[in-house]
């Protein structure tokens, strides 16, 4: 998507080899006109699914899914929340996640009312690195025994392991900007 | 707003005498549908003023905010993060908020980058009860130097005192859904 790949390279800021800060437009100040677009191609791609719900993972997915939603016909939003303690009840789908950024790991959490067998689920979230967040989005979808038609990505690090690990899954992956890499303080992207 | 006050009598749960459980369609699932109802209305309620940036806090309040910035010409939305640590760089306004509902503290924060002396802010939010939150983003923006528009709030408990110490700050306050009781299982709206 040339306009995102535009937008980075204009407003991305590189840290070290590995991190890419766009909090200007994508995570912290939210550039809801980009989302718009972001929307369109996201709904572009999937045109052959029958989506029935988003499902992202707080906070900074929930903007993105928000809009996006809207040019799926307004189906509804689910956001996984984050705890760090075990929960004691039987009323929500629970999965572990392992933050590398973190070194600790958290659980994520969705009530059971809000995902159903009979869902196609489109998870959607701003940044793909090792995956461990879209695996455990997977899990929950799956504990619910509903499909997932794919995953919508807006900034993918190529050079990192989530791409490998969720097409193992045999889950389709859409991402909108693929990054090759960060070295030597310059955004390269994928082809 | 009538769509909103039928939704929260049809889909709201009412624990105690003091929660009010709205996440099928508020803050756990989202209706984005009825997200721009409640878009269109806060631009309706501030049509008078020229409003250049939403600023909201995580988590629940980014999927309204970014579906009403759509109706204010698709201004950028900044949301407060929130942090438990104390920050050591001067790069970010920091505020502390005290939570009620879980007895402790906590820090919101907002990059220098995203608030400016020049902006005219409208403040939006899920929930309305204490008060604190929204106090804690009324004082990133004075730090800001910006000017606050207004305070938007989905659903108000007017039963408790956050209404009146906003009101305190000289700061115009609209909200959706105003509820005045919801004592014997019972959600009674003012008015």
């Amino acid at each position: 998507m040339e306009l995102l790949k535009k937008r980075i390279s204009q407003s991305g800021k590189v840290i070290g080899n590995n991190i890419l800060k766009v909090d200007s437009f994508l995570n912290h100040q939210l550039d809801v006109e980009l989302f718009q677009a972001i929307g369109r191609e996201f709904q572009r791609r999937f045109a052959d699914e029958k989506i029935s719900k988003i499902l992202t993972i707080e906070a900074s997915g929930i903007g993105i899914a928000c809009i996006t939603a809207q040019y799926f016909h307004n189906v509804p939003v689910v956001f996984a929340k984050k705890f760090t303690a075990k929960n004691l009840n039987d009323d929500v789908y629970e999965s572990k996640v392992y933050s590398y950024t973190k070194g600790v790991s958290y659980l994520i959490r969705v009530d059971k009312n809000y995902l159903q067998a009979e869902d196609n689920i489109l998870i959607i979230d701003d940044f793909l690195a090792n995956g461990q967040a879209v695996l455990g989005l997977l899990d929950l979808a799956r504990q619910a025994g509903a499909r997932v038609a794919g995953v919508g990505i807006v900034i993918e690090k190529s050079f990192q392991e989530g791409r490998e690990l969720i097409l193992k899954e045999n889950v389709r992956l859409e991402s909108l900007a693929r990054i090759k890499s960060l070295e030597e303080n310059k955004i390269t992207f994928m082809d």
